[in-house]
């Protein structure tokens, strides 16, 4: 097996290979990838099927079973999502802005990669293409670390996927994925900052605080969305309701559904009883409310103040009352992820306010929560969700793959 | 003394209530710091004296002294700092983008203000005020932590602010010291990632090392510069001659300095004889080269591969020799630190290829390294040069200290 610092290597010499690529080149290469997958499908399914079996030895539960389990149909998604990626709009070269200094200096900030990106991700085996694909096409070499369950059919994928590169002339390395599953390794990949430029932790909330303690290497969390719906005074009643059935309801275990209501004590008897009778229809959600809620439902369960602050990815709902707009931004301020928030309401100005003050990535008015979503914001794809400040903020794409570089034309000057 | 969580506490009600203030009210507010720092000067003034008699006791060098000293002249330079800034176009509230999805959602990307800046710095007492009017300026609260030489100095200017933060009705809190001076305390400073969004570490390489290793707050890494300059073939001798000289003794102890010569074979022979001469005019500049500079220059050492990759901040310039000026760019991608670099040539493929395949932040033809600087690029101000690739590049203004978010109206919209 090979050593870190031999991948580092490598990953160096790709980088500077895959910044030379043209658009072309890379879409071809991803084009042929496509193929590759369909192509080595029954070794991928081969080994896909031994993490499976040892999955369920070691007493794996069906979700992550599932989550680990490829097929023909999701080999063929996989190669569906490397065509996709193929075709999207090249992002780099791009001239981001140009201007002139007195002294006659010509600035361009011209969009360029990032570099060498390390991927940290548990169980999925299609996120080994899925990640990668963004990556290069954003004209970045990428060194990938999943989870040990996945770990055959990861190197399977990508040994496809370097096949590939190699017979388009982009360079295997490119893509490199690390066989090592001990924590040592974990531990050691995340201070290369010698020759990673950025580390993008994907996973558990354990993963990413690992990331954000140990690594040196600067990082983009993602994640954790404890999302807020703020039903105003003037809310429409029926599109409140269909909203939050939707943010809570249509998939519980993904980062941009909705955990936490907060609701205009003027409008909380009326709308309550409506929701309560809706969710009945769709599926048991336990509410879990302040005294206000609990007076209008009263099998809501009492909130504690931890419920507030919690990202349930589960049938559970926290609900408090406030008074006015200001009271419900300052909630929501105080216990958010700073993820996705919405109001509903038919105050303009409340609207306005709430989208002003709310210190979060994505902030709805009269919209589920459940939009936030690089395919849904037409980035025609992602590598996961910012919820920090630097660099990037929610739904992250091909451009948040980017950077910028200076380019500077001078005759001659000096300071 | 506060504790760090007595701080935390303050800077997060300050946050909300900066990103609050109009573009008017913070520009009122620095004017109003201005006059403050002058009215306030002779009480600055004895702390700094007070400052510069311990650091005199301590056996503190003159080149550190001279830092650490305020005179009325500086005093009035901060002052007209903080109305340079003031002035500034306000970057806030500007939409970055907008679009509108099939579903009819209009998705816009608007600026807003970072949050809560940390900021640690060594001697200058100059820093407190500048970084701070940079920070609030693009509508972020700040929480200082300077030197330890300096500290009554930055108590004395930080009180005169907060003073007037007040009087401006803006809440002194926007901007805080942090008094104590223990390791510890730095320590956990880097810890705050519960209330801090971006930590911004300025001054000695050991400092952003320890940063880098130890904070759990994204950070900005600043500052080391082992800027080069490739001197091609075709390059005009007069004026590469000219740039190397200014790059070289303009100003050595800055990271937009040169550190590295990379000489084209078919013009050392006539460039360095020239170089020499006219450095010897300025100022005795050590050379430490490979064989063939040895060669044309009998007095320059020889490099060896530390000196490379050395940011010597002195009289000495490392120089070795490429066959072209793809050698140059490989040279430069292993050694640098990637700030900035420069191409003198008449060759326009070869500039457009040095600047496409150089991995720096500022990559410049024909013209001085010297100009990667907030001010000379127009910024109007700069709070450090950013050597890493995530948010910002190069120098960073008053737009790198702002992130944003995505606003979306709907009308009721789900998944």
């Amino acid at each position: 097996m090979q050593t870190l610092e031999e991948m580092g290597k490598k990953a160096v010499a790709a980088k500077y290979r895959v910044q030379k690529l043209t658009a072309q080149e890379k879409q071809k290469a991803l084009l042929l990838a496509a193929d590759g997958l369909l192509e080595d499908r029954e070794r991928i399914l081969l080994a896909n099927a031994q993490d499976m079996e040892a999955g369920r030895q070691s007493g794996m539960r069906d979700g992550l079973l599932d989550r680990l389990r490829l097929d023909q149909e999701r080999i063929g998604a996989m190669a569906e999502g490397l065509r996709q990626i193929a075709k999207l709009p090249d992002v780099l070269d791009r001239m981001l802005e140009s201007w002139e200094r007195p002294n006659g200096l010509k600035l361009k900030k011209v969009s360029v990669p990032l570099g060498v990106i390390g991927i940290i991700y548990e169980s999925r085996p299609n996120v080994t293409s899925d990640a990668f694909a963004l990556c290069f096409k954003a004209g970045n070499a990428v060194v990938l670390k999943g989870g040990s369950d996945a770990l055959r059919s990861n190197m399977a994928v990508a040994a496809s996927l370097r096949r590939s590169l190699k017979a388009a002339g982009a360079g295997e390395d490119a893509l490199q994925l690390i066989e090592a599953t001990d924590r040592e390794t974990t531990a050691a990949f995340m201070r290369c900052s010698d020759w990673i430029d950025v580390l993008i932790p994907r996973g558990s909330a354990g993963l990413i605080r690992a990331a954000v303690e140990n690594s040196t290497i600067p990082i983009i969390e993602t994640g954790t969305g404890n999302c807020h719906i703020f039903i105003d005074e003037t809310a429409d009643l029926a599109k409140a309701v269909d909203i939050v059935v939707n943010a809570k309801t249509q998939r519980i275990g993904v980062c941009n559904a909705c955990e936490s209501l907060v609701i205009h004590k003027n409008i909380a008897e009326r709308f309550l009883p409506k929701l309560k009778e809706r969710l009945d229809q769709v599926h048991a959600v336990e509410i879990r409310g302040d005294e206000n809620v609990r007076g209008i439902l009263p099998e809501a369960l009492c909130a504690s103040p931890e419920d507030y602050g919690k990202e349930y990815l589960d049938y559970i709902l926290s609900a408090v009352t406030v008074g006015s707009v200001e009271e419900a931004i300052a909630h929501i301020n105080r216990y958010s992820t700073h993820h996705s928030e919405a109001i509903v309401t038919e105050n303009k100005e409340n609207a306005a306010k709430f989208t002003h003050e709310v210190d979060s990535a994505c902030v709805y008015v009269n919209a589920s929560t459940r939009f936030t979503d690089g395919f849904e914001f037409g980035f025609g794809g992602e590598i996961g969700i910012s919820t920090q400040k630097l660099h990037a903020r929610g739904p992250m794409g091909l451009r948040e793959l980017t950077t910028y570089k200076y380019v500077i034309e001078g005759n001659g000057q000096i300071r």
